[in-house]
């Protein structure tokens, strides 16, 4: 294999196409309900390798995902560049000083999160050797080392994916899963090291365990004082001299790389060490908000789909699946990570809810133990139906993990309006001239789409219109009432080009009306709903751009789209 | 090779952390010296290549950048996603309705950019069999059709960044050259299919060249019209309906990908299908400044450097150097190139200057060139001294043009008053209590580091500050004056926290003043610099961001990272 051919090129750029599409797709389903969107990413690969696809279409799923080449070997190099990147974005979202505030905590969840699954995985390995031999030419004791090793490990990516997902990374409690699942993961990596000397003298393991547990330390220590100092004093510096933004951009990554490499050299993983470069570079105060988002919003969006995505495209779930097998395996693995990481929780005093939810986000697997899984059966330490059972257990912990942490925590989403708004409530050219016409104009319009009646909304909200007006700054105005046969909010949107006076404070014609329907009995929503339009219409410009919508589509495109720019 | 190993993850971050690293620091040396970045990021390459680092230390260099396995196949598979990326962003900056109008023209010049050097090279090689010949198995006419075809042949993305790094890229000039480009390196990569199919039937070209070119009209005809439309109407559902930005932008992405694998499919490389979708996609009003700014800042400053300075890569340009053949090569192409281009520019009626800009603009060749070469390499049609004298004229031509179309053009670079400010002309915490002891304080600061008289620098200000104040809004205020002896203009600025009274229009104390001095004969810079001035700090935020500054490294990282977001 020289180099890649015209051929393999095509085919790289499909597969790209493809992976990231599918992911996109099935995140968003996801998404629909109510789950986190990695979730549908590593269902794209599922749907995508020789479990579904493959098995249907052999010939086609072997052209655009191959086995073997030069298309693979370019495939997995962009995919670790991928959650390399991913990890540093995760970094760089870190606040140090929550997760020193936890580190104690942390540290011991962490432990505990390892010594149960260890020692169980370690137990049932050695007792059930008929389930788990595959007559390899290692001995037992090294397999069930090795299988205690798989059960511990947590997956820092899809942890990390699944509390941003949920929007609960940058919680108290995110920090808190986030600083265990750290320090899990190294503790693990270290621990697989040593058993990979053990099986294999000159391979992968260039250093004895306690080099490796000294260069993380001199690692870790150093990118925390030195590093993190010298980044923050160096940023104002590229700023001020280098172009801009093409200097802070390639300073972050260049470093990123290399941080990278220095980890995977020392053999905890490149993920590591670009996921501490994050933390450390994003500690700085003069990484500009800007910076930041355009690095978040094109890893976030384009690498770590194609990665989680890449998950599930080598392995066949169906061909050496055993069920015995598969069922301990999840078993001993859910059992030994929630009960481990829920003690140790509960011990350094957490309520239960908290530290369940910690104990399933731990339990997540992914990327780590199929990585692992690799190893281990290219060494022919384990079988393809361990393997495959290992995998199986990866997705079903992942796939778990956040459908559990949500229904524990039910964490709340934020209130927006377009949430209540449909394209039958939305009046792009208002007739009414006056206030009362307006609002009466609306209020048959939110009627007609919720079978309500017109009069008695229209009463109701002039009647609260009389009191005081509800026009605001901006030209925006937010006439309200409550219903008491209502189930939920309903909001009614008209547009007027010219403006009707709705007698606002700073005497500009409104030109934005929103008719806010709350039930009766609710009495928080309304007031999220007002909160959300004056935040979201505080710029005037907001109010300009929606006037350029000409259809509903395009007033939601509007919204959307400028969410994350008012921070 | 079955997959990466540890090894080679290491390998590959490393490579790509160095790659980026030299890129940006060679580009902003050529920065320095008033030349595109791209011209450095390619002498980055050189540099880490063979040439040098590869000569000095052969082993280090084939350990960082082998010449076979998985890492090169890696590293492959990521710079061709790079340049398909960086052309999917030239594509998105190109404004259609310019290009149309210059459609026709634009057909002339790369008509006879194609013809010219065409014949030039033909002929060249056809009489000079000696120097040329290398005793392939194919026949001379093979190898004379295939010099003519390597000399017709422009570089899209190097002409392309050579014209962004020169601002002259959205220009009527610039999008004329791209036109030209665009159309003279499609047909000159449907010339080499054929030529590819005539020296290996059933290989590289699955198509006939009639194929070809019903494939391409096929291709470009349904971007332009129906792709068009569909992009403009899929992006507003897409922002509506999706998770934002995330929606949006692997939308685009996936896009690319999938034209950038038809194009390859067709055989005119990957890099016209993403261009082509940039062009399709970008000229929708429906995606937002931000997802564009998001898109061409991380892929312009981190995929296009590491793809220019990949290019070096692999070429020893010392072994193989034949000094009259490389000097042939580069005559022939450059004169032929010329002469086509220029000759066509002024047949379409355009000035000489600009004829002559045209001319050498499209005399860059790049990464088609070496792709070219090192096809014809792999195929024994030609041998390593003449791929050696194809990528020493690569470079030469991509050197030279931006140089010289910026002799011919002298673009002048907008007026930046940080550019005259300097560190010992900023005083963080003023000391004068009234507008004329700030005048005479920043006047001595200026006369100071300028050896210039403080009393009359002082006295001219003071002045003119009497005739009439200069306090502008939001706390700015502009002493100035003009001086018979100053050889350039002279910025000094002086912050006050608690603010002075300036007799500013809107009343509010002033907090920032600049003190300017221009040359007496100078009539625009003390204007432009007054704008400029006005235009960073007409968002009150600035002023205020500017308070975080403790020292002059500081102020500068504030104002230039917030540059382009002035848009």
């Amino acid at each position: 294999m020289a180099s890649l051919t015209h051929h393999d090129i095509t085919i790289l750029f499909v597969s790209l196409g493809i992976l990231l599409a599918s992911a996109r797709i099935l995140g968003e389903i996801a998404r629909l309900f109510q789950q986190p969107a990695v979730l549908g990413e590593i269902i794209a690969g599922i749907l995508l390798g020789p479990t579904v696809f493959g098995s249907v279409f052999p010939n086609l799923h072997e052209t655009l995902f191959p086995d073997e080449g030069a298309v693979l070997v370019a495939l997995q190099g962009f995919t670790a560049i991928a959650i390399a990147l991913f990890l540093m974005v995760a970094g760089m979202e870190v606040d140090l000083s929550t997760a020193w505030r936890q580190g104690k905590t942390a540290s011991v969840v962490a432990f505990l999160g390892i010594v149960v699954p260890f020692t169980l995985g370690f137990v049932t390995t050695w007792f059930m050797e008929d389930l788990f031999s595959n007559g390899s030419k290692h001995p037992h004791l090294i397999l069930s080392l090795f299988i205690a090793t798989a059960m511990s490990i947590s997956a820092l990516p899809v942890i990390a994916r699944i509390l941003m997902d949920l929007n609960i990374y940058r919680t108290d409690l995110g920090m808190f899963v986030i600083s265990a699942a750290i320090l899990n993961d190294l503790a693990g990596w270290i621990i697989f090291g040593v058993l990979l000397g053990l099986i294999d003298t000159g391979g992968a393991s260039t250093w004895t365990t306690g080099q490796v547990l000294i260069l993380i330390v001199l690692f870790t220590g150093g990118m925390m004082t030195l590093g993190r100092g010298m980044f923050n004093r160096l940023l104002p510096w590229i700023q001020a001299h280098l172009s801009w933004p093409a200097g802070v951009l390639s300073f972050v990554m260049t470093m990123a790389f290399l941080s990278a490499a220095i980890t995977e050299w020392i053999g905890v993983h490149a993920i590591f060490g670009a996921f501490m470069l994050g933390v450390a570079i994003g500690d700085s105060p003069h990484l500009r908000q800007r910076t930041r988002t355009t690095i978040e919003q094109f890893i976030s969006s384009i690498f770590a789909p194609i990665f989680f995505a890449s998950i599930g495209l080598r392995v066949n779930f169906f061909t050496n699946f055993d069920l015995q097998l598969v069922v301990v395996v999840i078993v001993i693995a859910t059992i030994g990570k929630v009960v481990g990481c829920t003690y140790g929780a509960k011990w350094c005093g957490l309520p239960n809810r908290e530290a369940l939810a910690i104990g399933f986000g731990m339990n997540a697997r992914g990327a780590m133990e199929i990585i692992l899984g690799l190893l281990a059966l290219e060494k022919g330490l384990i079988d393809e139906r361990l393997f495959v059972a290992l995998v199986v257990m990866a997705m079903v912990t992942s796939l778990s993990s956040g459908t559990l942490i949500q229904w524990i925590l039910q964490p709340k989403a934020p209130v927006r309006f377009s949430n209540f708004l449909a394209a039958s409530r939305f009046q792009p050219a208002l007739k009414g001239m006056n206030r009362e016409q307006v609002v009466r104009e609306l209020a048959s319009l939110a009627a007609g789409s919720a079978s309500l009646d017109a009069t008695v909304i229209g009463d109701k909200a002039w009647e609260r219109e009389q009191v005081m007006s509800t026009g605001l700054e901006n030209g925006l105005a937010v006439p309200h009432a409550r219903l008491p046969d209502l189930k939920q909010p309903i909001v009614a949107l008209g547009l007027s080009e010219d403006g009707v006076d709705f007698d606002s404070f700073d005497g500009q014609p409104t030109r934005l009306v929103f008719l806010i329907l709350t039930p009766q009995k609710d009495n928080g929503s309304q007031l999220e709903i007002l909160a959300d339009i004056s935040r979201t219409f505080q710029d005037p410009k907001m109010v300009a751009a929606v006037f350029q919508s000409r259809n509903y589509t395009e007033f939601l495109a509007i919204i959307r789209s400028h969410e994350d720019e008012r921070g």
